[in-house]
């Protein structure tokens, strides 16, 4: 378990200074890719696929064969960890995702438990074990959680929502309920990254994707709070080696300074704010990780390069960036525009190192 | 055309002092109340009722009724306006508007034109013209339009988009085409937010609905730059009364330096940001309306009075407050909620102004 051949990423999370701008993209092995729509057409389904150690070592190595990327992130769903605490994870076609037994009565919200990684989740601590294989020293491992607001989105909703009516009636009627949910949440996400550090992940993150739909309070309250207890339980040196964990609230823009004192080494940012702006904020409290506007991606492979240089710019010349996405890439990418984007990435920091 | 009887809200939005704190509702006529309902069934569609002067003004008069509101706001929708230009809007029943010819050829976006709001969109001056009657003097009369951009969404994009993904490729790889449509679109709202102040609005409030959607440059140029012409172009004073004018950008939070500087008397503000922190950095450049989490609304009239009283308290003994929701009110709202957040803000502000 040494350190990659290429550890760029993790010198990056942890503000060391790197040749050049590493970079991955959130949700790089996914439906652009015509090999991963194959891949998922033979798995059946796409929870099939998350659960298929082999098949989601397979996805989640197709991005490296087409672009040069500085990381690989486990292929998952952040509902796995709900699905293993017995809600019945499933997918309808173009519904999104839904749950069979959705938190609806107090006696369902008092009896979750903290599920077993190495047996409800095994699934997913091989599919570790066998992409550290695959990987074999090339690029670091990302591995990743939902955090406790944003899965208790789903638990309470039963799927996906547009006014989170539910999840919020519960949590300004209810706080002790909401906070017990919460709770065991954060114990059960916090033993999900654990094992998967032990299994071989050497960085990690959690997506607060939902905790921008909050209120100021509310967000420090039901889920900066948890995100602060996960980071306080996250195994952070591995043989020898720091493990880095990536902390991205989307639409958290104002609570960087919040976010940058939680405990975790860097933040991610969506594209709504200016990284340059972010950088003087957060100072050398954390990295950053981001931030173009995936909808660059539709354009074309000039603008994706133009664009990736004005928030190469935006950081300046200065360590702790890691360059993505402000957000998940979509389906409608064309390839060949992250071809444009990882190569820009690479050569024009690279460039402005040696100008420095 | 005098100050109204109660002239609350035009005092707090300039930042004079008030004996309590006004509060209105986006959306405050709407799907949550029955009587609502009722018109719109009578209307027979809810264009039908927008395109109606006598129907619409019956439901802005509706929540006056219930609620001890501090303003009346014109029903209509911000889509009106791309409809004179000639798009052709049009409704679908749960899947929100659409238009007949959404902007897809250059030809089509160089055709555009300013329509005339006393022809194309005389139904809406009527309605205006018509409201002041009904309210006779009672509370003042806001007026509002959809911010170039948001308008511009809708234009391109044909309808509602979670990715923005056809409007987005056009600014980013045809800018000269978007800022074109940006351009004609800004006229066309300015000259109809000034028909509506010359027929009676006696403020008025730009829906910076989808600015949040762009990353911090792409906002500043296919957004800001727009709502800052349209400050410029505004009537900002009508029979010796100043006219203010509110600029709200969802997901804003972070331009609220910005916004303050744009010309406009008051910023709106969503859930997202506390408005504590948002009046420090607004200083006295600006009045501040918001910014209540439109879901507090789904929970009892405890609850509700309580997260009142906060924003109340975390805005403090200033003036220059309007209290809004964050966001549209949303039609699963119990009214009396609504009795109770209303009640809540007068009565604790006008308490806490007799002790400061």
């Amino acid at each position: 378990m040494s350190r990659p051949k290429n550890d760029t990423l993790l010198r990056a999370l942890l503000r060391e200074p790197t040749e050049y701008t590493p970079v991955w993209l959130m949700r790089q092995a996914g439906r652009y890719l015509p090999e991963y729509r194959e891949t998922r057409k033979r798995a059946g389904s796409f929870l099939g696929l998350c659960k298929n150690p082999s098949l989601a070592c397979e996805v989640t190595m197709q991005p490296l064969a087409r672009f040069d990327l500085d990381a690989a992130i486990l292929f998952s769903d952040i509902l796995t960890i709900p699905d293993a605490m017995g809600l019945g994870l499933y997918f309808v076609e173009g519904e999104g995702p839904k749950f069979e037994r959705p938190l609806t009565r107090e006696w369902e919200i008092r009896n979750l438990s903290v599920p077993d990684p190495y047996a409800e989740l095994r699934y997913m601590t091989d599919a570790v074990t066998e992409i550290r294989r695959a990987l074999d020293g090339s690029v670091p491992l990302i591995g990743f959680v939902g955090s406790p607001w944003t899965l208790a989105c789903y638990m309470v909703e039963g799927g996906s929502s547009d006014d989170y009516r539910a999840v919020k009636t519960l949590a300004y009627t209810r706080p002790d309920l909401m906070h017990h949910i919460l709770d065991v949440t954060a114990r059960a996400v916090t033993a999900c990254l654990n094992a998967q550090i032990e299994s071989g992940a050497q960085a990690v993150m959690v997506f607060d994707s939902w905790g921008g739909t909050l209120s100021d309070s509310a967000w420090r309250e039901f889920s900066l709070a948890y995100l602060r207890k996960i980071a306080t339980g996250l195994i952070r040196e591995r043989e020898g080696q720091r493990v880095p964990a990536i902390v991205f609230t989307k639409g958290g823009g104002l609570w960087l300074d919040a976010l940058a004192d939680s405990g975790f080494d860097a933040v991610g940012l969506d594209w709504t704010m200016d990284i340059g702006r972010a950088r003087e904020q957060a100072g050398n409290r954390v990295a950053l990780q981001g931030n173009i506007d995936p909808a660059v991606l539709f354009a074309t492979p000039e603008v994706v390069a133009a664009e990736a240089r004005k928030v190469l710019d935006a950081f300046g010349p200065h360590p702790g960036h890691v360059f993505n996405l402000g957000h998940g890439i979509s389906q409608h990418t064309p390839p060949e525009n992250v071809v444009a984007l990882v190569d820009t990435v690479h050569e024009y920091s690279r460039k402005a190192n040696r100008n420095t």
